[in-house]
């Protein structure tokens, strides 16, 4: 937007180097991005404090806000558990999550990581670290999707929906 | 793959015809097309009396036979209940399923219509007939598909897929 381009080069180094310095660090809390120690949600009274969703990346926490019905708070993993890619626990910030199980006020811990091999595993892990603390472990539902035709679906998801199936 | 356009002609008409002789009509236990009175799923042995998959069309039968874990029985609606559109219980075919239902065989019925108005409304009136014959209804899972990643789906699916979490 500038004709000069070392003016362009010049705003454009200062304005990514203000948005490094807003986003100071992860929150403390919950690992999303922030720009203070504790970020919005985490900090926000209106959140329920019995509740952690933990989801494998930021992404996944910004969509399950869009859909706008979860009231509790997040925690962010940033990946899922691979010993081939060398990401463990520590990797993951379990620990931080595991601290913040103890301290009485989580009632509840929905795993929400994806349902692939590493997701799956990721999900055990946590389950059974959390189980320790007298703690409701959920898992989010899968099968088919809102809207969708079975006609368009793979036939794993199909077989979970089927082998999954609830009293209606 | 005539050379003479007149030739091509009358073979086509002959394998359209034999093609319309050989699918006479609707199974009478299942409703899917068939060349003999019953359905080669419903004539098997291997398949289990005790289960009907209730589905909305063909498309959706053929989706979840591809996916090779269900060994029960079909029935097919061809559509959903609409009464904007004039579509009734008769159109279904609800009467021959429930006509399945009293003969006692039948142990439970799974119900996979689509999750959209209509579908869940036709699931509603099949679930209310079913019951009076001490028969299990149950629904498909509805939720995060297999394998799918969080942040690409609707805010819908993500609700409900929090909303019908299940112990882990």
């Amino acid at each position: 937007f500038f004709n000069d381009t070392a003016t362009t080069e010049i705003y454009t180094i200062l304005f990514v180097g203000s948005v490094k310095m807003c986003i100071r660090d992860r929150c403390g809390k919950c690992r999303a991005l922030t720009e203070f120690d504790i970020c919005s949600i985490c900090q926000s009274e209106k959140r329920s404090e019995s509740q952690i969703c933990v989801v494998e990346n930021l992404q996944d926490l910004y969509a399950i806000e869009q859909g706008g019905s979860f009231r509790g708070r997040y925690f962010v993993l940033y990946g899922h558990l691979s010993p081939i890619d060398g990401i463990s626990a520590d990797d993951l910030g379990i620990d931080l999550l595991i601290d913040q199980l103890s301290d009485g006020e989580v009632q509840e811990i929905i795993i929400a990581t994806n349902l692939t091999v590493e997701g799956q595993a990721t999900a055990y892990f946590i389950a059974e670290k959390a189980r320790s603390f007298d703690i409701t472990v959920s898992r989010i539902a899968h099968g088919v999707p809102v809207g969708g035709e079975l006609e368009y679906l793979d036939g794993n998801t199909l077989n979970l929906a089927i082998e999954t199936r609830q009293g209606f």
